[in-house]
């Protein structure tokens, strides 16, 4: 079950980095959706390699195509298929490793698992295969704000210690989008891309923080104990490449306030239970509570960097690496678009899980 | 599914605070292995309330019961049922709640859900829930001695702002029992103690960090994608009460560093494939490296304080509700057993699942 | 996953046919649902052992405990534990079995696959099991009736060569309940009495056929593809002890007609679209259609018979043996409810899922 | 999960009858295996229309592409994505069922569960679903042949009246495919090809049994309770198209046995446990026993029929509907392929189980 995602609406990823290509199939979808092409390409274009000077310039136009489950542009109920084709396949940039181990890249472990692996390019573990979590994403989103009026989005908050100041409850996508960084804060934003093309000059790489939010998600969704909403936010962020950590609400900075000082206390306010605060980060027991949900993603900087590293070859000898080609100084600005579409799809599957228990 | 977790070695937990008890259904376990109450005793013991002057005291003496599963001393390979009897029931301490949410509770996102709640002692979401973790985490703890070689613990590393210096790679359970906090770092156990027992004094409650480890986990454990080790970590973290965040490795701190900073190299060293540095947290690409793994949680302060704070009824009205009776002024003590308990589930889990796949 | 079965009403059962007694978790039942244990007990009643003179007389009260998942009458949306101990066990009455398989039994298999087993009285695969089933199909029927409005039952369809006449579509439970073989064709219901008797006093066993149905199941139920309705009743029904065959509609006299013969023209019909003929079973590409479902098992006669068999040791070597003690000449009056509890956990399962995706 | 099989050796298909093809996404392949298409395109050929005068005449190459899973001729270990194009799509053939509904078919169905379908050719209710069932099972079949040398089969065993004589024990796949029928015994293989031809000629339909064999299983594979290996099986072939019934060993047969009569003696053998009859199917308690296991499917005539029948329209009101263009007169020789991958994959599922619990 590794490559399937979700309990309700569940999306299985195939593919690898050089090869026929990578896709989803979405099975769960709610019929009657109006859907084509045209939903799922931006949040692909988002994700995309070469789309702006401080990201890895892999030259692919993912254009995405659906082989099934509509029909005269409205979703069907049955499985989606979703296809992008691979184009700028240079398993010839990828000879040496085809007998090294980059450091800190999967290769290694793939081959102590496997005992074998595909080289070019990381194979499964490339960010490539990311392409059919974002389309899928893209469904989600459309799903949660057509059907259930919930808004997703995120954004970069921290370039290594360049960190914005972005009001999770008031930040819109257009501000977002106003830059190549997808920081919101303009000033930040400016600091945060001249960082990243330092590193990119030394042919190093940074990290930082994406931060997520999800608005208007009603009271309810989400499950006691394994399944709260929390926990599979937190997965789904995890399994995204190059994340390290995860927090919501107060999060690590929550450990060091008093009970006192952390509790959100309840007050009416429209006719709706609200909370005074939100360190609760709009999930309270696993559940939603009606607030805001937000949360950070950390992601290390990307390992590939053009100096030379100390490692081993597949033949279990000291050696050395150098990275080549396609360097990619900073994952966040195309993390942002991942971001999104997994909370879309813990949001989307968990509306179902409710739907389905409590009705309504 | 929202109370079964694990895909091959999967437990179902049940039960409220207040009822006939709670328990743990373990399915997939291993047959043949020695198995008798004594080996899942302890642990319990060490999530039981009451256990120490800075930790809840609700009286439970939490015995376990094993009602199926073994023979002669040995698991069957069908269903383990461990049962708890619930002692310490007092639904009349609760009585105020029956018509008020407990701030920061689930109190009132459970009855937004279900329509309905137990108000006696937090129900399904009160912490006595993770009786059934721990005690099936105790089992999946010998499978990983006995069967793999692996050793899990985990220990108090923070208390508010008192952080504790410790190596994972040589910390001893022992050390962690030291003391009643469970930090092997005596001088900061010193402090934490006397911290936790002003917050008691005052009615007021702290929170922290729990860190968890890994130790000798061969290299090829966890899935590509979706069930990255360090993902089903992180929901099987984020799934219990009161916590807020979970980052591995170098976490939140690597996005910091820069990738020639950040990057683990590899070097042969006792005919093994290592890394030089552990940031990666003994995970990439999903998959565990050979290396220790360690990670660390965010515990939020305990919810309940004895001061009054603002709420609001049932019937939607503003109030006030002060905590009364049993106060818990910190859960990290507690926390340490369920932190092993979920790490041991999610690593059984892909020893078993690796080895369906892969062989050996 | 062995031991859960459903998708979103799961339950999972657990328990051997001597040891601390046999349960079950229901995960996923509805809130707000009127639930006590005198919901449960008729139909553990329906099933105990000891009821009549024509099935075995193993001497059990079966009475089941709530254990959690309720609250002051009422489903809570958690987990709902179930418990009925193990009264009448007589281990020594089994003792030539701890060295010897049992023809047609379980017990070379369970060793086969474990290396160990419970001899005493066929462990995990001993009827007694279904006791969770049961118990669980007891929630699921109140759901379907109380909640959609449908209508589940089986009965007796034929013992060896003695076929009932009966009516799927009107047959009534007082019917069914109005005779021990639980045939509501009375003068077919004598017949099988007398056959079941005279297979008791020989000393051997008979099988048969229950035939299943539910009305009033409203077209949309079920899922295309894989989890079709009858896949999945065909799966709970050969998953039941001694079951050998599942047919559903024409079944297998179905394969005898033309295809003109065979089909179901649609008319409109109050308002509805209706099938003129029902050899579809109720059931059309996976999905209901409105009409009634109905169904059979076939049972074959039980394995325990006191007569000497040639059968094999644990020690590899060849030998005889003769049944003794407790004899069921026939496990179709008891069957009769087991089929009733799986067709109710598959369709309330499928009205949860069907609502999830498609709303309404 | 609709459009997903299988626990650990996992399936998911997608695709419509007409639309850019069908195609499935095999997940959990162990690595290393030498898989290229023509180890995929055999079967398929055998599923094809348009192979023979007496199937449908559809014309339509069904050229398998691996897109992804495989390097190098082997498998990765990552998900094995497979596709096939749609040729022969005609939705103008189909346009009359635009607003009617063809009796005996899922267009009604489909269209009160979504409240849409895509008319064109069944849409996702197709036997052309098949196509990716077919592709997984050839891989699942080349797994169980070359890591456990098990060997599945099988074959149709009766058209209409007209019933062959096989011995599962001995039938050769080579007999298989020495007629058009797929009937290893030749005189009654002749005497159905012309009952076929005489149905096609009268624009009618007819159906029959299709036997399914696994040879050499192990002792062990199958599990307890809810997921035996009869149940899995069971829910395997009642999810395929047109299929009404199952049952295994004695099946519906062995319901008029006495149990002295039915019981399977165990003797050794050669140093094995061995039955000297096999009334279980190879198959007791849920578990392999070590014997040959076989089973029977039951299919319905094909629904579509080149006369008149009463019908409904998609405005609800009566109407009359008459087949056109392609007509399949006997689904058997075509489903044959089916069973076998459905087969396949149910005990290469167990199979990775078995190792996973219980080693070996």
């Amino acid at each position: 079950m590794a490559n399937t995602f979700g309990h309700l609406f569940r999306i299985t990823t195939w593919g690898e980095s050089h090869g026929g290509g990578v896709g989803v199939v979405i099975d769960g979808c709610p019929p009657k959706l109006a859907l084509t092409e045209a939903d799922i390409q931006p949040d692909l274009d988002r994700r995309r390699p070469g789309q702006s000077r401080i990201v890895t310039p892999r030259k692919e136009s993912d254009t995405v195509q659906i082989l099934s489950g509509t029909f005269e542009g409205r979703t069907l109920g049955t499985p989606i298929g979703l296809w992008v084709k691979n184009e700028d396949a240079r398993p010839e940039a990828y000879s040496e490793m085809a007998t090294k181990f980059r450091p800190s890249h999967a290769d290694y472990t793939y081959f102590a698992k496997y005992g074998l692996r595909n080289w070019q390019g990381g194979g499964r573990a490339s960010a490539r295969e990311t392409v059919g979590r974002v389309a899928a994403g893209a469904v989600a989103k459309k799903i949660l704000h057509e059907r259930f009026g919930v808004e997703v989005l995120a954004y970069v908050k921290q370039v290594q210690r360049v960190v914005a100041s972005v009001d999770p409850e008031k930040v819109q996508a257009s501000q977002v989008e106003s830059n190549i960084v997808r920081c919101p804060d303009a000033a930040a934003a400016g600091r945060m891309i001249r960082l990243i093309e330092r590193m990119r000059n030394a042919g190093d790489s940074v990290g930082g923080i994406v931060e997520g939010v999800a608005r208007r998600v009603p009271p309810g969704w989400g499950e006691p104990v394994f399944d709260r909403l929390e926990a599979d936010l937190a997965k789904a962020m995890l399994s995204l490449p190059a994340s390290k950590g995860f927090d919501i609400g107060s999060g690590f900075g929550g450990a060091l306030l008093k009970g006192t000082e952390h509790n959100d206390a309840f007050r009416m306010k429209g006719g709706k239970v609200r909370t005074l605060t939100n360190r609760s980060g709009g999930i309270q027991g696993g559940i939603s509570n009606g607030e805001t949900i937000y949360f950070r993603v950390a992601f290390k900087p990307v390992a590939t960097v053009m100096h030379e590293q100390d490692t081993v070859s597949e033949e279990l000898k000291n050696t050395t690496l150098k990275g080549r080609g396609r360097h990619d100084p900073c994952v966040l600005p195309r993390a942002v678009p991942m971001v999104e579409a997994m909370t879309a799809l813990v949001l989307v599957d968990h509306a179902l899980r409710h739907r389905a228990q409590c009705g309504g």
